[in-house]
């Protein structure tokens, strides 16, 4: 039998079954219509968001990074909980204003900005963080166009990565952001045109679950930022400090220690060079604002046995929950958390494998997890499944289509 | 230098430029309105056809397998050309209906089969390639409810794999199929319930290019086939044997020896054991009939010289090019064949990467190839993109939404 990952903090049964915000899966995919079906607890991130604003220094701006999961509603109610939204594209763009969060809240980063995607963001007011000189040429150019003075920062690929992070955005060459030695004569060039200078984002990586390695990248990325500060001689607006904050989603991951991140930072605020003595600070957060607020619920349509090996198949798969499929930039699959929702407070009974409706091998939710003896009609959740998974997967694959979605 | 995949016979240069069915790749784009935009050969994919008729036995019908690619006007082409369609959803069936498609040319495979899907399959005709004896059973209810004699076909789980295969989908314990030794006795009760007896389909893998493990694959496709019709004492009707033909898509990679497959297949047909004299033969083919066939292009939106690595930053990406990105069901990432399309003849001048515009260190589309130098506006063309491309990738991450397609 092989491990399952950890079910997150927050979810206990009722009447057996799993209860999300405190109601029976069986009853939100009635009042969903159906599965598969994504559920989101505003509670839990509302609690989420409670306990950064507890354990980081007051002022650290909180930002939500909407690519990890854009859902109308749920922007709409992060609108009500941080301080600003970061954006990838045109279309995120489009999502947040449609959710009534002002533009001027909101920056833009990203390799590949097209013109168009540039030009709505600037006359929105939109802060874009650009990744190249010839993309702040693009900018300064529009702006002028359009009579509006752009509201630049620059993304800075810092020297340095995040240690142990899921994905590396930072150390060495890359496709984000400007060399740490190209900034100080960018900025310069912004400022002396006229554009709104806005200030840094420095981004080194995600999926950290090391507090000591988080906290020695706020505190390189700080001493970076106060050094290009000086080269640069203007006051620095604002400095998004990036995110990398994981959850744990495999067997033996250890949550992040939140409290020892807020405290380090907080010694960091204290003795700052006196270059961004006056700086606004951010982190942008996505998957660990709301990756353990959402369950993916899927219903089995048959019991297999296949030389004795138990498979439950069901309706979703990983055209909804491809990174739980192992197969988003994983090098070696394992499971994610994943229980029968039906029967949640049931003991183990069985090793059975998860898989998708998709006729590929790929198609694996769990892999020979321990579970109850499930049957047709039983659901079963994956956890974990509040950030990269509705968008981050191909939902058109072999002619499925997307899954429903709520906030409850 | 990394070396890219080898680009597919059939693509030239006019004026400098890639063309795609003797046209050049910038008018394709400004006919279809902008990039990024898939482009189908409906030329290439008849040559393929054509090659394949002519190596393949005459007696072996050829099917094409959907979920490869459902384009509309492409599944139009396809009904000109193949004899069947195989499809994984009810959704899939929706496509090839509304592309005039018969029911009767269409079987429906795949695990997860949920009982309003096999309603309409059922009701329409198509042929149930059943993976489970429960889901033989929901079938004949279904039957039994409309009336309808349903078409039933057993999908077998084989007891060997295709070797060298890019997917294993037989050999051991599986969720495709029904184990070996089960089948005879749930033929005999489908036909002894009044089912339209339709065979078997016995799918080993995919995604292989050795002429020899193929030939191999099929031989004991076709003993499993005689060995199972023995044993339930019905005549065969039918015997799709499953594809697992590849395509080059990696440095390396030696295209299919097809005239070897279909010698051997040949040799096969005239020593048929008595069970399946008489049985009609099929392949299911998909990624080796259009695969090929289909470029993605995607313009250029910034040079970048990061650490003295040069970046292409395109304004496509993973979201349309999941598996080119090294994403998708693959261990070590290695390139596809990708060139600069406005600069095909032009000789290799720099090391460069192409990587798209997502926020994502995993949105590479070429990691340090040979490439002439390549400016904003110039297109990129990766190959091999006809198969598991537009539908086989999340394109509604980071709010980016689908490609365009054109079958020209």
């Amino acid at each position: 039998m092989k491990p399952l990952g950890p079910v997150p903090a927050g979810f206990a049964a009722i009447d057996g079954e799993l209860a999300i915000a405190g109601r029976k899966a069986s009853e939100l995919v009635a009042e969903a219509g159906g599965t598969p079906l994504f559920v989101y607890s505003a509670d839990l991130i509302r609690q989420r968001v409670a306990r950064l604003r507890a354990a980081l220094p007051d002022r650290l701006a909180l930002h939500y990074a909407v690519k990890a999961n854009p859902f109308g509603p749920l922007l709409s109610l992060m609108s009500t909980l941080v301080d600003g939204f970061d954006i990838a594209s045109g279309g995120e763009l489009g999502l947040v204003t449609a959710a009534g969060i002002d533009a001027r809240a909101i920056s833009f980063a990203g390799p590949g900005k097209r013109i168009a995607e540039l030009e709505s963001a600037v006359s929105q007011g939109v802060t874009i963080n650009c990744e190249s000189e010839t993309e702040a040429a693009r900018a300064l150019a529009i702006g002028e166009r359009l009579g509006i003075a752009p509201r630049i920062a620059i993304r800075v690929n810092p020297d340095f990565d995040l240690k142990g992070s899921g994905m590396k955005m930072g150390g060495g060459a890359k496709q984000f952001g400007l060399d740490a030695d190209r900034v100080p004569a960018l900025a310069r060039h912004v400022i002396a045109a006229g554009a709104a200078w806005r200030g840094f984002h420095i981004f080194a990586g995600s999926q950290a679950l090391d507090a000591a390695a988080i906290a020695d990248t706020q505190a390189q990325t700080l001493a970076l930022a106060a050094r290009l500060t000086d080269q640069i001689g203007a006051p620095l607006p604002h400095c998004n400090l990036g995110g990398g904050f994981g959850i744990p989603y495999f067997p033996g991951d250890i949550p992040l220690d939140l409290e020892a991140v807020g405290a380090a930072l907080s010694e960091q605020f204290e003795r700052l060079p006196a270059a961004i003595a006056d700086t606004a600070f951010c982190v942008e957060l996505g998957r660990y604002l709301v990756g353990e607020s959402g369950v993916y619920l899927t219903e089995i349509i048959d019991r297999k046995i296949s030389h004795g090996e138990v498979f439950l198949i069901v309706d979703g798969g990983l055209h909804h929950q491809l990174a739980a499929s192992g197969n988003f930039g994983t090098v070696v699959r394992r499971n994610y958390p994943v229980a029968i929702a039906s029967r949640f407070d049931a003991e183990l009974a069985e090793e059975a494998s998860v898989v998708g409706c998709l006729c590929t091998p790929l198609d694996r939710l769990a892999d020979k997890g321990g579970f109850p003896v499930a049957e047709p009609g039983d659901l079963v959740a994956v956890f974990c499944a509040g950030a990269y998974g509705a968008t981050a997967s191909p939902a058109a694959f072999l002619g499925q289509g997307p899954a429903l979605e709520m906030l409850v």
